[in-house]
């Protein structure tokens, strides 16, 4: 669109927007909350800090596995960014965490087909997957749609075989999370399925709304007692094509070469940063993100934008000389991809010190442009929450739901009547990336992050002010 | 994000916004209509067609600004598509449109510069614009944010000169559409203001919110009776290095090279299909977007999605067997970039054969997620439209805001108390791609998409079955 009738349009619209600010604004409190909430807004669209910072945890650092030296780095990065903010205190927390190695890029391929003969395919070994050794494994495939379908299949047809996962998203949700959640029970709880039925391996279909070539990799889970099977990821489109094969003829081969391993737990870090609370500096507001991230692609969505924009919270109210009553901490948890054991631990040292949180909020679930939040909290703090949507709608913040919260804050549930608190930001694209090699810088959207980041700041600005 | 507290609050957020349907379950009729928009947002999301249309446009034809081989085979291509779809009626409208020709490559230059001598630029001639002859064009430089600047230097100062309007975006406008606005008067009226001081040339900042190396074009108009002086856009990040530059000398010249030119009016097509309404067939309900595109990049947001979201409005119907009570035409208008005629061309028959419309609706502001609609209508039309709120909501739907429109259905306007209505998606993105060699297909997400194409389906909808 180009005319000038067009543009005359999109600025009544603008002004529509801006017009439905009176109404709340007779309210003193309300009325200094939403020029508070417009300087975040503006300042978080107009700086480039935030951004530039992504750019260099995603493109200088990358992908950053628990345990790899590019974690590390991670850690010793944004210690150092938060160093330099001139914060009331910036630490860490010592948290042990595990370290799974992917080795060599892996193989998978169909072999003995009837009508393709052999043809190579993308998978990617799950993480904490064991490998397959060096020689491979070859075996038939048997196609399930879930757990169901494999049991009644029994021992006699799964045995010796590589199980293979292949129940699609359902598309038909509008919120993607949806999707996932019902599909994802596959890659955590195929191995121990499969393996029980004397399965030698677990082909996955990859977890996105998309038809790719891209695998995605993820968790997976083994039992104590239940023999550990290799298990891996395949493509979208390489699940189709399997499929449509297996139709054909149900004894071709599959063969998959994996050499991950899981070494011994290595020391790693929560990294927090603190600006103390004038009026209430015992009680403590939480905002946060994952450090680490899968070891394909720059780990950007996921979750490098929840780390940057954590940041990026205390620098708004830092840069606008904002005094919060209450005490904000950003905290970039160490190791939510594949142990979660950075959300536990400060959770534990959170009791051990008998700290009073008052709510911690997460973002993970991409830096994509915001739609509101969800909340875990009691019918009160619901009530609040809501209250403030007159000042959070003209960000397009219409979405203030019951239910939500973070992987990493959720050990914190139950602690002094915390409220956890998730962003919710456009899901559409978030599985297209999520996990996978294409999870980089170039796919977030400068502007989608910031909105995101002041959302963030809005609503942790509003809590300092009237807890929760 | 991974573990299964995530998953369980993405369903739960999931479940609440399912939840949120009864309350308004009750009355017959928005139950019905209710399960027919789900109806139509599943089978949106679902299906591939009008992304593999969208695919065709863009990446078999591409580019196709009015009056090219291109936008001849986007007539033909549009009409065979719809032909195959067992509408009532599909047909085209004679339109004579300009015909503007790019030509070589742009050159654009920055030359004796004290600090760094001579370096190239990316500028792109704005559309409509004159060339400067093969010779090129040399020139100094003299920098504006505005008219009034301008008008204030006076032809002393101008005379013999390039202008350079460089006036940024406002990124704190949340909708970039109003930053747009604010920043496009440059672009249009730029040419027009310097002539009248006896400027020999135009820079303008590209119309974008990003800092970036690519240049934006767009139309941009001359006047009777002022001298038509060349006129090109240059990119953010050249623009910022030209005005850097120029603080530190302002007898630096630039060389432009540019060798487009206006032919004569070529004759093309608007191309219309059509479901015939079955109560009151009289009745018109227009969903449209504009066929033509920008020479440069593939016109996939501006406005190939536009094109196909209206054609899948049609095709939704005919899949789901719904027989619309009023008549529904998708119109793919020619000529939206640089001269609006296939839009005048249609109200004028529309006109001239007494049609009755109840309302148009416009999808040119990107395939982005929808957030909305905006609607031109008088006060009960507003009434009704807003009353439908509880329907949209549950699918992201929540600004229902009064203005809007869009480029081509504005010529209609007045036309028996016609309701004009514009899609309005997410808005960040928009900017980034439009107008240049990087609006192409991939940057385009099909669910986002398909929500726009069930959004503008379910509005269609309940326009058709209840009037307006």
């Amino acid at each position: 669109m180009q005319t000038k009738k067009t543009l005359c349009r999109f600025i009544l619209a603008a002004a529509v927007s801006v017009a439905a600010l009176p109404a709340f604004a007779q309210q003193n409190s309300a009325s200094s909350d939403s020029v508070m909430i417009k300087k975040l807004f503006d300042n978080a669209l107009t700086s480039q800090e935030s951004y530039e910072n992504l750019r260099y945890l995603t493109k200088n650092i990358g992908a950053r596995l628990s345990g790899s030296p590019q974690a590390a780095a991670a850690v010793e990065w944004s210690k150092q960014v938060m160093d330099k903010m001139g914060l009331d205190r910036v630490y860490t927390q010592e948290v042990m965490v595990p370290y799974w190695v992917r080795g060599d890029k892996e193989i998978g391929r169909i072999n003995n087909s009837k009508l393709i003969g052999s043809a190579d395919v993308n998978i990617l070994a799950l993480g904490s997957s064991v490998g397959t050794g060096t020689q491979g494994l070859s075996a038939e495939v048997i196609e399930v749609k879930n757990f169901e379908e494999l049991e009644k299949l029994g021992k006699r047809k799964v045995k010796g075989k590589i199980v293979f996962f292949n129940r699609p998203f359902d598309n038909t949700h509008v919120r993607t999370g949806a999707a996932y959640g019902g599909a994802v029970d596959q890659r955590g709880g195929g191995p121990v399925a499969a393996a029980k039925l004397g399965a030698v391996g677990v082909l996955v279909r990859s977890m996105t709304n998309d038809m790719q070539d891209v695998a995605h990799t993820g968790n997976t889970r083994y039992e104590e007692g239940v023999a550990k099977i290799p298990a891996a990821a395949i493509s979208t489109k390489d699940a189709e094509k399997l499929s449509a094969l297996l139709k054909d003829d149900e004894n071709l081969k599959f063969f998959m070469r994996m050499t991950c391993e899981t070494r011994p737990d290595v020391l790693s870090y929560n990294v927090i940063g603190e600006i103390k609370g004038s009026e209430k500096p015992d009680e403590i507001i939480v905002v946060g993100g994952h450090l680490d991230s899968w070891d394909v692609g720059e780990g950007a969505h996921d979750d490098g934008t929840g780390c940057v924009q954590s940041i990026e919270v205390l620098r708004l109210f830092k840069e606008l000389g904002i005094k919060p009553k209450r005490t904000i901490r950003a905290v970039m948890y160490m190791n939510e991809e594949n142990g979660l054991r950075g959300g536990r631990k400060y959770a534990e040292e959170a009791k051990a010190k008998g700290e009073k949180h008052v709510a911690a909020l997460e973002s993970d679930s991409g830096g994509f442009t915001p739609r509101g939040f969800g909340m875990d909290g009691d019918k009160a703090q619901l009530a609040k929450f809501t209250s403030w949507k007159p000042l959070l709608a003209p960000y397009g913040l219409h979405d203030l739901l019951a239910g939500g919260g973070g992987a990493d804050i959720g050990p914190l549930k139950g602690q002094n009547n915390i409220a956890l608190i998730g962003l919710i930001p456009d899901s559409q694209r978030y599985f297209d990336y999520h996990h996978t090699e294409i999870d980089t810088f170039e796919t977030v959207n400068r502007r989608e992050m910031q909105l995101g980041s002041a959302s963030m700041a809005a609503l942790v600005y509003l809590i300092s002010e009237h807890g929760l």
